[in-house]
């Protein structure tokens, strides 16, 4: 029996401990973007320490002026292949509207389907705690069995993905040498669907504003001053409103600059995936693709750029009337990016865009969130195809090479700070309500996620 | 000393008691737009109805599928002058965001200014336990100093004017021959400035909807779907941009049916009340006037239909970001309407265009709100000269007659129910902050509020 094949063994003996210890993790309500979890995020950020210490990876939680980052190392010169570094963040979304959760959202549970299927329940159960478990457990398994790792690792954890990694920068700058490696590993994506594995190979960017709008410096009575005094969610929604034409294209000038087109045989590819539009939507309760014309959905949330507002608010919302003219109005906003566009030109485009809008008697007051380059990868990486040949051997099905909607700020750092190149592989699918109530991770996800990174460090070692 | 002089000397004697009493009115919490204040507005009609009661004037709590009514007679056939039946209403406002308040909101306090002015600080200060508690203590001085009232009087206060007066309109129905009189006296208005009083000769009337936007069947993280899902917000935003073009009209079909241009000579009286568009909106922090292009301030805020955002809401609004798309989105909007604008039309115009703006795979949720015309006077009613020779002989200046930009559901009901007319008196000031925080209604306002209606009870028993 060849290495690899006893350390699956071992995984799956040990499945059950896998599972008590992700359950621990999941247990810690490290939800970053809010400072009232800020204890939380550094109890996430010890036990993620002390786990990787115990099994044999020597861990620090390491001070930012955010929440902590944890990093281990276990390298050694005469290892073959290349030295990885795994990326994982052990912070968490929010959970409201918590109403909407079935049980509390931080006491995890596993759930048993008719059909002998199994699944995780929990904040973070994949995001992306259930997510960078699947890697700590295999290594756990390759030292438990074999005494040591078949390459060089080190493991950085970070506790500000869901909150727009303010230290990530900073803290890649100040450790540079530290964190130097041959490859990044992150895993934070989806699989193709529940039977085919992917690889990710392209990743939108993101930039964000925070944005207050002030208006008089009172609350106003409509029937007083309706009609004389604007209304600031007015011009607020006027603001949201102007930046999506009919079309579904976003109006900034310039903002398509850098918007590449994919050449025709990854759109072959992809039309060979057999996407269903109607079930995707439909997923989801809805009928109507909603972006630009003349896209494909996959095109839509690989390929081209967007506009979301993710939160807008003003006013009375309790029950009942009340005839206000509010003094402020909010929105959170922001825009997915692909191909070469650059953050700072779309912020700046922005930014122009609001104020130019703003009536000449108001206050605009911006913060703002993300600022990430899209990401693709090299297609001709040898890793790359080492990775897609041991997932291919563990699901037993041609692992995809896809693109995703989301940004993962770390893989745009890592390429310009470390000058790193990142696989992104990862076990979610696209009904584990990441980000939403009643968040899960299936079982099968965790246990041959765990089997198919034992079966890629086993792979990256090889010649 | 003729009788109405007895009485405002009596007045001024008692009118720290007077105060004394209007505080015991303010501590009871009678929002009415929120359910968790039910059982304190049931307080605070009891409250009136004894104190009605206790000077002469025998009242009922009068149940209602809402919040009661209170009602009270002292009549006789031998009187002279009009039967007048006083409304006035002892729900208030909520009192969000309760941050800004100074001082509890419904603990009453006197402050003396550094000129030796003084103000009554506390919700529904002013609007409308303070005002309608002018009438009742003039009443109550009438009585002790006179044994009696000099006109028949019924008084009705209600307690949902500030939640949209369900109950109003059954109770008038049920209660027609009780309630009839010759004439509504209403105190719910404004004084011209602090030295000019003035009587209120047309109000805008009121339509409102509540609307949620249902789209997707969860919120969705706007990586993964951001571009192909329709985000609510974005479309609520765009339904509500699309209401008012650049030149502040309102754009929805025939909405202008009905609005009336006002006469020359209406014009030339409102040209000499020497109001300052740069005062007026100086005082609420605002340097340009928002509404239609080419009107003035007066004729936007009285004669001019319009519609305001009075709340707006949906996704993420805590602290940092959350990359949402919401699954629903949320909006107040109401409109104020003039001259013969029918509000039926105006609803069914409104709920027809955000029909055609709902997305085909998306949810319209509404529910209405108001739904009352506008009001103007007769110029020519004998009891609006008494009314006015009464309140410039207190005040020594002319009184005005001006219009209003609010909405007093009760007038228009007075009018098509009771087939009453409405004079409208009021002493509350342009600063007094009505429906914002620190609420307040001027000392002057109150003590001379209570010499005017016991001037203007006299001016109406004499031909």
């Amino acid at each position: 029996m060849t290495a690899v094949n006893q350390v699956l063994s071992r995984i799956d003996t040990n499945i059950d401990q896998s599972v008590d210890r992700l359950f621990e993790l999941l247990r810690i309500k490290s939800i970053s973007t809010d400072p009232a979890f800020k204890n939380d995020c550094r109890m996430a950020a010890q036990w993620m320490a002390d786990q990787l210490t115990a099994i044999g990876i020597p861990s620090q939680v390491r001070d930012t002026t955010g929440h902590p980052m944890v990093v281990g190392h276990r390298t050694s010169d005469d290892k073959p292949g290349p030295h990885v570094l795994f990326y994982g963040h052990y912070d968490v979304q929010p959970v409201d509207p918590l109403e909407l959760w079935e049980t509390d959202p931080f006491e995890p549970r596993l759930v048993e389907r008719e059909d002998g299927s199994k699944m995780i329940v929990a904040r973070g159960a994949d995001d992306d705690k259930g997510q960078l478990m699947t890697f700590v457990e295999a290594a756990r398994a390759w030292i438990e069995e074999t005494g040591d790792l078949p390459i060089s690792v080190t493991v950085m954890l970070e506790g500000e993905e869901e909150s727009g990694s303010p230290s990530l920068q900073p803290f890649l700058e100040e450790n540079k040498e530290e964190l130097a490696a041959d490859l990044a590993l992150v895993c934070d994506t989806n699989m193709w669907d529940r039977e085919t594995p992917a690889i990710t190979i392209m990743l939108r960017g993101l930039v964000g504003e925070e944005i207050t709008l002030r208006g008089p410096d009172k609350d106003l009575h409509s029937g007083m001053y309706g009609g004389a005094a604007r209304n600031p969610l007015h011009v607020l929604a006027d603001m949201v409103a102007g930046l999506r034409d009919d079309d579904g294209r976003i109006t900034l000038p310039n903002f398509y600059e850098g918007v590449i087109e994919m050449p025709d045989h990854v759109k072959a590819m992809w039309d060979n995936l057999n996407f269903s539009e109607t079930a995707y939507l439909g997923g989801v309760g809805l009928t109507q693709p909603g972006g630009e014309k003349g896209r494909t959905v996959l095109e839509q949330i690989w390929t081209r750029p967007t506009c979301e507002v993710n939160g807008l608010w003003g006013g009375y919302n309790g029950e009942g009337f009340k005839t206000v003219i509010p003094s402020e109005a909010h929105a959170k906003i922001s825009f997915r990016l692909v191909g070469d566009q650059d953050p700072q030109k779309v912020r700046d485009a922005f930014r122009a865009y609001l104020a130019e809008k703003t009536p000449e008697d108001f206050e605009l007051i911006l913060h703002p969130h993300g600022g990430d380059p899209a990401l693709r990868m090299d297609f001709d990486a040898p890793a790359l195809a080492k990775g897609q040949a041991a997932l291919t051997e563990e699901w037993g099905k041609e692992a995809a090479l896809v693109g995703s909607g989301g940004s993962i700020p770390i893989v745009g750092k890592f390429k310009t700070i470390l000058n790193m190149d990142s696989m992104l592989i990862g076990f979610g699918l696209e009904d584990d309500q990441i980000h939403s109530p009643n968040e899960k991770y299936e079982l099968s996800s965790y246990h041959r996620g765990i089997r198919s990174w034992a079966r890629v460090l086993d792979a990256l070692s090889k010649d």
